[in-house]
């Protein structure tokens, strides 16, 4: 992998071995149906780019490979799960994802709500191999940051904020404050988790830190920017929900243009948190700061 | 608590020392109503069977009490996210729990969604302490086991099953690979958790681990015993649900009485596992097996 010389060859290489990876790692035979409506969940789908997040962290300290990879693996269970979830009726009551019917309008709500919840377990059987090779110490560490990125004070306290807030005037510091928590602390912990693989002293841990919540942020702009900016076969998933559904978003509360200057900003932050790190090799973590900004979908 | 003589001045001991560390741990002040959902959902109910396993097991071993109390933790949030899924609507709509309204009848079905996705996560979050307080090589032994107990091969895989089994005939071989999975594998895990936190031989592990089946086994038999011949006030939940809603169980295979014999088979296995293991002192371990066989609720 640190062979590659340019973004596109190094990124085609990380999710090939993401992809081989994931593959390997949920079960084909978890019964009745479980196992197939899992790996419908996760396979074959999304930019991954929580995984690369992961990975280009791990090769800016150096870290190690066979870690960072079940640790980019962890983290898209843990995503994957969370759509699963969200896209269920009782929360957004999705039924196109990636292009695909949802999990539950493929396999009805309970196994969709099972798959899910066992996902989230498989992603910390993933952090915990029974073989030496993840060192123990680095499990526990890998495990204490996807839990706290994905629990009450992360992903699922965003989710929460994000359910109590439909319909209801949020001001910015409000909307930043659920986007950290929903979007934003699994991403910022995927950075975090790749950098854990590796040796960073506190000052370039700080700096990635910074780095991970700027492009947390922006990713959750950018969503809201192309959510009316893009037709539904572009995004593979329903256009314009958040409208629709009355959610408060960067667009609605600032308008289109300032949204997309904030999204700018953030861009700018990131870049200059990984200059600070002082780490030598921060190439892929910039071009993934670039795409999550630039991206059409 | 080693200091107490009996069972039942060590259990009442025992279990203040759980509510009180998962009143610690489960936060009041997450976000939206999440931590009022999910404290409501584990707090200040239930039998703690799985807590209680895990701290009598640590004793056999003479474990770390403070690694064995955060494990006893983490299987109740793992044991009460289960219940809140699996009361939804799309699961076995209970509305009864306890003696209580289920979470989601309180708090709506995606609120007690998200209550149950963050308590997973919290359950790893309280065995990756950011002390010393748990070494880390013990964290990690204990998300390992965790994890596999609750995921797919585990609890949710035995959902998935018994999901697939409503209506249908099982034959007893597959009834027990149903039950092993979905109430066993956490029952054993507990066990297992417990037994991590101290010194044991591979002996006394592989006898605690057929100790841990065969209690986890005949908690189910009993389970389905008593949704037969007790009321619902007596069980805190909606009794004879399993007749009413198809389910298999050992009742409708075996019958009663050879359901109660099988009970007691199972009960004379786990004590005897317990004799082979040669640790000093089971008498918790004992008791334990004694209370979830003869059991009223």
């Amino acid at each position: 992998m640190s062979g590659a010389t340019d973004f596109p060859a190094w990124s085609a290489a990380a999710l090939d071995r993401v992809e081989g990876a994931l593959d390997r790692l949920v079960p084909a035979d978890a019964p009745a149906q479980l196992g197939e409506a899992m790996r419908y969940g996760v396979l074959e789908g999304g930019k991954r780019v929580r995984a690369l997040l992961v990975l280009a962290a791990a090769e800016a300290v150096r870290g190690q490979e066979a870690a960072a990879l079940r640790a980019a693996c962890a983290v898209e269970l843990i995503h994957a799960y969370s759509l699963i979830h969200d896209d269920m009726p009782c929360m957004d009551n999705d039924v196109l994802r990636r292009g695909k019917p949802t999990v539950h309008v493929r396999y009805g709500e309970a196994l969709a709500m099972l798959a899910g919840d066992a996902m989230q377990g498989l992603a910390f059987e993933v952090l915990t191999p029974d073989t030496a090779e993840v060192p123990a110490a680095l499990q526990a560490r890998l495990c204490a940051l996807l839990a706290r990125a994905a629990g009450h004070a992360g992903m699922a306290g965003g989710q929460a904020i994000d359910l109590a807030s439909v319909g209801r005037a949020l001001g910015e510091a409000e909307l930043r404050h659920m986007h950290r928590c929903k979007t934003g602390a699994l991403l910022h912990g995927s950075v975090m988790m790749g950098a854990a693989c590796g040796a960073a002293d506190s000052a370039a841990l700080a700096a990635l830190s910074d780095y991970g919540w700027a492009i947390g942020l922006a990713f959750q702009v950018v969503d809201d920017i192309l959510d009316v900016t893009q037709a539904s076969e572009t995004l593979g998933k329903t256009a314009g929900k958040d409208a629709q559904d009355n959610k408060p978003t960067y667009v609605s509360l600032m308008g289109l243009e300032a949204a997309r200057r904030h999204a700018g900003e953030l861009h700018e932050q990131a870049r200059a948190a990984l200059v600070r790190s002082g780490l030598a090799d921060t190439r892929w973590l910039d071009a993934l700061a670039s795409r999550i900004v630039n991206r059409e979908h």
